[in-house]
């Protein structure tokens, strides 16, 4: 798909007699072309060659195939040989909201980010919003309530990112939290609040507190709202894609999109 | 609307003379009758109250109005004059999914809960279930992933809860977890991750993990899908309702309904 679409050249990293015999099944009457790069069936070494392709300048993304998400991730983490480039990698989803692209993070990599890894989570979702043509995104900081509770430190830590855009720590998009997401999505919610920031009702970047509250959110997205999504890791040399297995091959596709767009900049 | 429906006779409890006022606005037209409780303004007196008409069987059901959440159920859980009959109370949502009703459970009462609150809010939900007619619910206990991860407790809690439904520790319902969202909804995605479970594919109660992933995906219901929504606090001597200020009366009148099917068993 990504050749006929003139999307990407492919490198195939694994074990060269089953990529062979997966590609005896495309179809035989268009032509494609691939380069395989023989590491046998060590899914490790797919892992670190890939990442070894980046590294010499030869692969430009990484997409995940039949392998797990953990053991690509600790090959491009390796302090050594490994990709990262921002404190913090994490995973951004892009969806089409009838009303424009909008972009979530973190449903995929940080687990129960700390404040600091909050913080690179904003700045990395910011960075590929200003990829996507957004100069200013208006970024959420959701939670369960609009109101800053001690007891949630997901209002505490939204509290403080907030104030840190305030203050210019954060910059090139305007930050609000917390937000619950009827505040987020709904000027009419937001008013019977009386919340008054530019980012309420008109969210376009969507962080959340934890990797559950993200991953329900992208997947009723695709399950239930039926919207297209992407998602992208950043925070590395090159954008790392890591869709579901149970993901069809027309997300994989966006994922590749999404990717060639982050690598503007 | 309680009344033109005839679903409820209302007892309003606070500051008459504002109530009163606020009744003055009512179309003339129709004929209301509503016993007032005059408390005075003291929101503290009004919560107390309620929860005072409830014991003396005045009261089957609790709304609430223009006032705080923590502040009313800082006086149902009260000790000594409260009313909590469960080990724990927690808030069920109902909605109507083209497929049928499904319950989502907790996005409004218990922060990150722990493993015996969790079991204690998966206990709740299946007993709503049995009061809207579902005798053997099958429960989705989610988290980001299918797979038991020792890092994240989401995953450890769901996999300990599952076995005790095995083990008949908890009965009523069959209960699947860890999953993620898209191996709880499709059956496709289940087939592909390798999981055989009733559950798989075709959840009727989603149970998630902390109260940041079940409010955003309560409130995504509503906003992104426009499904009808109506969540009800259980674990209490009688039904309470702490529907949102930025409800639309819609949704009030829906919680009122599921209040009374919750208290039929």
């Amino acid at each position: 798909m990504a050749q006929e679409e003139n999307l990407a050249d492919c490198l195939l990293v694994g074990d060269k007699s089953l990529i062979l015999s997966l590609l005896g099944k495309l179809d035989p009457n268009h032509h494609y072309s691939f380069e395989i790069v023989d590491v046998g069936s060590d899914l490790v070494k797919a892992a670190e060659m890939s990442v070894q392709l980046v590294n010499e300048g030869k692969g430009d993304i990484i997409l995940k195939g039949k392998t797990d998400s953990g053991l690509l991730l600790h090959c491009v983490l390796d302090k050594e040989k490994g990709l990262r480039i921002s404190p913090v990698i994490s995973d951004v989803l892009a969806y089409e909201h009838p009303e424009g692209v909008k972009l979530l993070s973190d449903g995929g990599v940080n687990i129960a980010p700390n404040i600091e890894e909050k913080i690179a989570i904003v700045k990395n979702a910011v960075e590929v919003a200003h990829c996507m043509g957004s100069s200013q995104p208006k970024v959420a900081l959701l939670a369960a309530v609009e109101t800053v509770n001690p007891k949630m430190q997901s209002t505490i830590d939204a509290a403080i990112i907030s104030q840190m855009n305030k203050r210019n720590q954060i910059t090139g998009c305007i930050v609000e939290g917390p937000l619950a997401f009827d505040n987020a999505v709904s000027l009419e919610a937001a008013k019977i609040k009386g919340i008054e920031s530019p980012v309420a009702g008109n969210a376009d970047v969507f962080i959340v507190p934890n990797i559950e509250a993200g991953n329900i959110f992208g997947k009723l997205l695709t399950y239930y709202c039926g919207y297209r999504v992407a998602h992208v890791i950043v925070g590395t040399k090159a954008p790392i894609l890591i869709p579901s297995r149970a993901d069809p091959g027309e997300l994989k596709m966006l994922c590749m999109a999404m990717a060639l767009t982050c690598m503007q900049e």
